[in-house]
């Protein structure tokens, strides 16, 4: 057990160093104070037991990364370097210490390994584990935004989409073939945030704009485009291996179900048509889905497809 | 019912603006751009149901009030500027969206007061309402921090120190004399953040320190002291005529419940002894309360004084 908050706190002070260049004053006191570029970008997530994550099949380690991990997606998106982050805890009574331990250690390995400087945060009881992270980085000097794609030009995405949410329905399903589809499973425990490739994309003057995709294509897709604009999917649209395989054992359509699919946290980028082969060449991991047409929705064969994302509030 | 995370943004975008000067990409995208300060300072606190507070006494103006202001507080300690905050939203399904616009109203009208822009935040479905906000802010040019005082100096508060003890305990027991102690309750319900005195403290030279006393002076004395110094308290430390009446009522010792109260977000701040008249004429609202000494503790009359603050692990 958790003996006391000193105790938490000798145990994070232990994992994550209290020195760090941007951190002029660090843990420990009222706040923080950060020596700060003079563009920041910041944004925060919420990671909460039995709304994002089970303990049932996220083990320790899985929670403290991907509780860090969906932050640095959103960095990643603006093009930023990551610098450090605030981690606030809710720590259910019947966790010991070890499982503390383990998360928090998971955290530190992600945070060492992007250089962050853990610069604060709070810690209370609670019913159930959860993680609200803001994390802050050094914004490039051009802001990554959403809308900034016009008719014709072509959507692509780097990283893979739809995986994750495989992995989500065959652990909540406990699915005795959980081997068969690792990539999927691992996607949605461990979703490697895409910052190098978001900084990269961002120095290249011919993205025009930049987007994670945490909801679900169905759902950002629209997002990204905006009110005026929408997709005409290709149809080779890259549907990956383990969710054909997952969706030929389940008869389900393998695109509806990869646009549907949720917290993959890959990257949407816009770029003109002339630009494309230049980017492409420069960049491998990109794959084109479609070009931007004048009107809202998302098209195949220049049929709209019904379609819906995730949101927090609507029944699935 | 809240409809949809939509239907929750539109909610905050017509009580908070989009515009800030210190806002270059504002809400909305993947993450807010800010125009910063070189030194910031940033803080975050979770705000949880049942833990820091209850529907039934909290109405949800309280909620969205103290949510933000108990952040504040600590950028006041810090003699910050309050810039902007991110805030991340638990709701449960069983609130109503008049509650919800309620409860954000009333922290628009606190961040409207203190010119702070929304920058950002997450909203997630929970079992109970939960806010974790982290605000950030303009540093001072010195890191106003603790264990700066010497033996000899003298131990000030700005603010009261525990009326928000008496009034939760009012408030917990649903007590029926709840309008004889007006103060204490409205202390507990609605702690005004001393930004204002925090800053002007850090303007002069002659405050060594400064804090703020969230978890009540028996915890955050020592915090405050460092490892090698305690306090002798003056005998007429100042307990407020509304927790000797408490006290009274329920044959508590006044000043050993005033030094538990935790919740007042008071500031404690250090000086020598010879700066003592000239910081006190010019802000007359500080009271002190001891001088250092050179042994670990808090002393009465040179006698020990046997106590507790709060912790959120330990039993109460």
């Amino acid at each position: 057990m958790l003996r006391s908050e000193d105790h938490f706190l000798e145990i994070v002070d232990s994992l994550f160093p209290l020195e760090h260049e941007h951190m002029l004053v660090g843990r420990g006191d009222d706040c923080a104070v950060l020596q700060c570029p003079e563009r920041l970008c910041m944004s925060s997530d919420l990671f909460l037991e039995d709304v994002h994550f089970r303990t049932r099949y996220f083990n320790p380690e899985d929670i403290g990364y991907k509780g860090l991990a969906v932050n640095l997606s959103d960095l990643a998106a603006a093009g930023a370097r990551p610098l450090g982050f605030n981690m606030n805890l809710i720590w259910p009574g019947y966790l010991d210490e070890s499982f503390c331990r383990r998360m928090l250690a998971s955290m530190a390995e992600l945070a060492r390994e992007f250089d962050l400087a853990l610069s604060g945060g709070d810690l209370s009881f609670g019913r159930s584990l959860g993680l609200a992270v803001t994390i802050w980085g050094k914004s490039p000097e051009r802001n990554m935004l959403r809308g900034q794609g016009q008719p014709g030009d072509i959507v692509f995405i780097v990283g893979e989409v739809g995986l994750a949410r495989c992995g989500l329905i065959l652990l909540e399903e406990n699915d005795p073939e959980l081997d068969r589809f690792s990539l999927a499973v691992g996607r949605h425990l461990r979703p490697y945030p895409l910052v190098s490739q978001g900084r990269e994309l961002t120095g290249m003057k011919e993205v025009k704009g930049l987007m994670d995709v945490s909801d679900g294509l169905a759902r950002d897709l629209p997002r990204f485009l905006g009110p005026d604009h929408g997709l005409e999917l290709y149809q080779d649209f890259p549907v990956h291996p383990e969710v054909r395989a997952f969706c030929r054992d389940r008869q389900k359509e393998p695109l509806m179900f990869t646009l549907r699919g949720g917290e993959d946290y890959a990257l949407l980028g816009v770029c003109s048509e002339k630009n494309w082969e230049k980017l492409h060449t420069g960049l491998q991991d990109l794959k084109k889905i479609g070009n931007i047409v004048e009107v809202p929705g998302i098209y195949l064969k220049g049929k709209k497809l019904e379609l819906k994302g995730f949101d927090h509030f609507e029944k699935k």
